[in-house]
């Protein structure tokens, strides 16, 4: 048990993880599950973030990310422990990127807005070791532009699909392509679109067989989705 | 003031409309908006219904339609009121269908199961002298089906798209054609397409700028709106 | 396949579009839908937004609109390509606005908090060559206000109906006119208006038979939407 | 402490209520508020309302009413409590209505299938003593019905007024009088209606000042309400 | 028809209204409902309030009121317009308040955090002439609170309940009193209560027969229903 | 791993719970947490709850309960295995009820129409031992009859307090009591109780501090937190 | 265009897919995505799915399915295209089930009640040609029951984890292993269960990293998922 | 009856209660429910907080309690009442925390930004006498962190449990444990977890039997449903 009265003395290791006091840090999750555990930002101090960066730092060999983490939170947890890389558009924080891995992810976003949940879906599936290749602005209010780019994009080992509003673009690319379509909905858009719930409900509803959907705006969950696919497929080859 | 007690004894005739007591004819509706007063089977009683479609036959000159009626509904008012003719799939009965006037327009929908919704629209559509092109099952799932179509469809003055779970076609419809697109989400699919309110959503916040929507389900709704649009380029043509 | 290192680099030609690293600029749609790719200014940055203009105006010959933009993203924009116009009240920067054509829609608003809704509906649609007459606080607490002009504005061929709170002006607008009505529910209100939604499922509800609905505030989707009607009537006359 | 085994053996009186066991039957609510509490009937057996209606026949003076009961309910409830009497529409009973007081209500409905609601709420007002003027079929779709009763109407002292779908009514009366308007919606519509909860939140953010809101499809509500307010005018004239 | 360049140019007096060209002044309101239309200034400019009082004091001969208003709006219109008065808890400005009419009401509220809105009900009730009896903080978690005064209370004419959270201090003065009982959900709370939503449908799905419900935080609602109950007992009285 | 093809032909047993193939019924639950595995009927075959039971009965000592059970059900798992009794109105079945322990509930409800989720509650604390008092009917339309009970029904150590519409029986309760109070909110009433939805809301948003809630209708969940709370106590006395 | 009139007197062949006039069958589907078009029983009549059946067994060589079919709609099919079978819990009909591929799938179901969304996705998965494991009711009310069979799971190639209610297993077996997990929220429950709502949007809010989610109820979408997975591992292989 | 007009000039002792004109302070509260009415700052003037805290300190002899106070309200309101002390993170004001009772509860947070909550929660507790034990960070993700703890946790005598997202932990922990389990939803998340409504409905629907659930962020209403049940613990030993 920690004290409730000191936030975050301790620094206990127990069975699998870390007790900071303030966090129990899961430091058997890289064994686990190929990656060690993401660190969220919002609602988290800096210097909690850097107390728990330090002990995954420490804990684990491979990559380390901080997700969602403003520029000023950034700063502070790079200037602690150097060596990293922040990508402010995806709003991640890296240490250590995964040596890159024999399976490709295409990202594909249907407007400029749904940039930066596109660009942390990259970012984080760069840092895992994934290849990516990313198609901007194939929305399906001009079809062409996306017919023009699917058949390169089939390459790729799995699709992701970022869109906000109304979402069709997943169903069209769940309908063209027999790969893992992980689709993303946004909250760009207003009124009805109701702040990514329409995009999501509508992905869920797709008449496309086989998609999967992940939390609104979650480029993060994309990724690491694939994360899972490509370790089915690593582990299919041996 | 009509009474309580007399559930339509009294039949008088005002400015504009005709007062059966358990209902008001709007009597001068042909003359305002081109098509007469239309009956909405659900919560009236045959009788009613039949009363009502008297009073329309005798007080309008074209089209007189009662929409959403089960077939014992349509026989027993037909009995009454012989001459007109029952749709079961689009529910529709109709006395008097209007002469063809020079404006088509086309009905897609996107599945087999929104054949009911689509059935409405093309009934009423034609009940009020439009011609139409039936498009069905062009649902984004097999994308070639809808383009194998849209050149033909883009004969006609309007588009009608008809389509339930995440209702895509609407907006790769709007997006591919310069007509006047009318979506009609439907309640076809089950968990997160929430009877059809997905597809609403979804219609509203689409990428295709200028679409319009109606209620769910109303086929009806869309093929007034669509007549609305053809009195427009008929009175442009004067 | 664009690099996800670089956010913009390329310029690439394409057939029907032109991929400028970070947005696909749909130049085929001026041709296919009779304007432009209109640009929706939240989310995207200053820079990118002037880069997608000036692609339009080169590879367009008409209109180029951007929509929600502010002041400053305005100012910004309009330096690098004089000889556009911004209407503050509308949000709206337009670039060689088309020429008049012979049909006009009337604009009516419920109430003076609908304004800026109202006012971008009658730019977009001035910018795209439709004539506009506006009717502004016409909602139905005082009919008489209303009763007042809908003769007058049955002078033009298609409504735009903007309001907000319960939304009940488009109803009472599609029961005493012919002619095509476009409603635009917008967030005006507060506690049960949830944020326009309610107007928006009222509109929907409409008794009115034939009404059509796009999204909350969108003024800029009814213009659009007049503008496919205007299209419409224009091929009527040929 | 009433016994969870029998089901209703007790009978005992005590201040202000009598306790049957399955029910504690408000004796003081006549002299409270000047009629006796009311049945609901769904959820209760037909034996146990008859055991309620007789406590409150032989505590009350007045009125007994209950309400949403089915034919079997009521033929059931009236053999056991002769001289009541059945409105099948309203599914009503009534025993004993009151004297008639100087004090009338106005009930407008939108629609014929609004009917049965608008049944309730006249049936309601006048067993406990109002006066009542029915005006059905009024809805804005044919806003001239509505203009030629509404003078006739504001003979009455206060208005009702019974609409489904978007309730556009209740704004239009609420903005053309002067007197205290209780707008009931009712679940009539499909879709966007949401079963009524579109009209009442259209009524709640109704533009017309002073409009005041019941439960959906709950004439009876509406009713009561003029109850309180007939009760608050002859205490005025005292 | 007025323009959609000049933003208020004209001032155009027709049968019943002052088209001042960004808005359409009711000035047959106060001889229709015996209050001048009320200004809602959230969405509109100072300088559009001004104007529009102005029109309003000179048209009307009885109290004029602006609700919502900050305290620069306040201070800026009354500079124009002097000899108004601004309650800023209330949030409303009023000219030339009614003489006291023989008709008051009682304010009931659940908590402190409900104050503003009795404010704003407290202070429009005065403004249009009713007599107001203040009870504040009296919810139900401290029952006695409310035992203790509600015999006081019944002497006024009627009642309006202010409260959030679950909203249940209406049910219980509806089951206590014999008055119209106006209730009035407001924001207060968190979570679980939606930003009132809760309490509003809690007040309308009260046990307490003949409430009735206003929009949330609309404590405005309420008093012009008070006024309008007045208004029919003083008729009552002629 | 259970076969697909074969629906429960397996009976293994493992630590702590045995596979039956189609369920793997928790054994240790009894030692766990001082009452056998419930099973909830509705969407289990009555073969299957007959298994269970069977093994429920075999592997715990103490009482095995059935809920939401229907008569037919209830009849054929009775036939199986005799010995158990059946409340309809609970719609509980119930074998070896436990030994009368030192702690008793008192069950309030508010309306007759609550009975049935009231029944539940009290027929499945005393399965499990623990005294109840019922009172029933103490809505708070009639205040008094509340008060009648409170200060007998205090002598019991916890509340359950069942409450349909707009569930203010819970606050007032919360208020006068000290007691753990456990709400369960019912889906009596219509319209904008939204089946139960509004009472949850209100009952989580309630004024009086320290309320806990359950699900709709759950007069099963909040006996088990009574259960759970008696044991507390238990251990308290130890 | 097909004819309104007729519907399904055609038979016309096209690039990819077959026009039966009520349907068009997308015949390319098996060549893009490895399996035919799969038909969705609900609002098609049987024969219609008979002849879109027919259509699928000529045109495609695997395996054809009908999904959600009651065991009328599927002795109907059979008897017209015997050599298929019927999986009743499953509501699955199958002709040519795939030859069995080297991925298996491990079916973990919360509930006995979860029972027929799991043997759907189950059946689908072996129609398909998967492997499949079924671990049911390994919900966390008994953890040991999940954690004695996730070892053994993890033998498989991913994971399929049904669960209605709160949904809690998906977010604890995506803890514990590194495979794709598809997470299908089902309908079980009730009350605040929302219909399966609150468990989709709980699996989506997982803090389990990289689960994926399918619509409620849609034990198809799961497999079909599965099915897109293993294609890849299949990809990776060559 | 206090004025409209004086906001608190008041101060009058009546049975029970304290009337401050804004405020009417429960002065028998602390008799009633062994705790003074805590005050909860949202929406309270720091001055009206300051004189209703002097109420309570002089008319309670226990613990007084000042909720989400921001620091600049806790600064102003401790100036005038030395003696108290400020959580910052739990957000809490105290005076006169109260002995140390014989009952201990364990506060279980699933991520570090659950927080605050889980703060507010233990300081609550503390505040009333209860011992705390907090174990933070023990979601679901890393199951090994709760079954490390959770052995040690049972020595309480009741567990509160604090998670946002999915709220699984709720779920997990009360079927490991016997005791009293009171869950808070959080607002941790985003998207899908709908600011808490998700992790509310999955508390509410948890598969675990006998759990109860408080308001969203609600570790207040949790410290006094625990302060409820320690009372019922110390009736018992009694």
């Amino acid at each position: 048990m920690t004290s409730v009265n000191g936030d975050g003395g301790g620094h206990a290791e127990r069975a699998g993880f870390t007790d900071l006091g303030f966090a129990r840090v899961d430091t058997g999750r890289e064994a686990r599950q190929g990656v060690a555990e993401c660190v969220y930002a919002p609602g988290k101090r800096p210097a909690e973030i850097t107390a728990i960066v330090g002990e995954l730092l420490s804990a684990a060999t491979g990559p380390v990310l901080v997700t969602r983490a403003d520029p000023e939170t950034a700063d502070e947890v790079l200037a602690a422990h150097p060596g990293g890389s922040y990508d402010a558009r995806a709003r991640l924080v890296t240490w250590r990127p995964a040596r890159p891995r024999a399976f490709s992810v295409a990202v594909l976003s249907a407007g400029t807005a749904d940039g930066p949940v596109a660009a942390e879906a990259a970012a984080v599936a760069r840092a895992v070791g994934l290849g990516v290749g990313v198609y901007r602005d194939v929305g399906v209010a001009g079809l062409h532009r996306l017919l023009d780019s699917v058949g390169e994009a089939q390459a790729h080992q799995a699709f992701i699909v970022v869109a906000g509003m109304e979402g069709a673009l997943a169903s069209v690319v769940g309908g063209l392509v027999a790969h893992p379509v992980v689709a993303v909905p946004t909250s760009t858009g207003y009124g009805a679109g109701l702040e990514g719930v329409t995009a999501l409900l509508a992905m869920l509803s797709s008449c496309a067989a086989g998609l999967t959907v992940v939390n609104i705006d979650s480029g993060f969950g994309a990724a690491m989705a694939a994360h899972r696919i490509a370790a089915a497929v690593e582990r299919g080859r041996e």
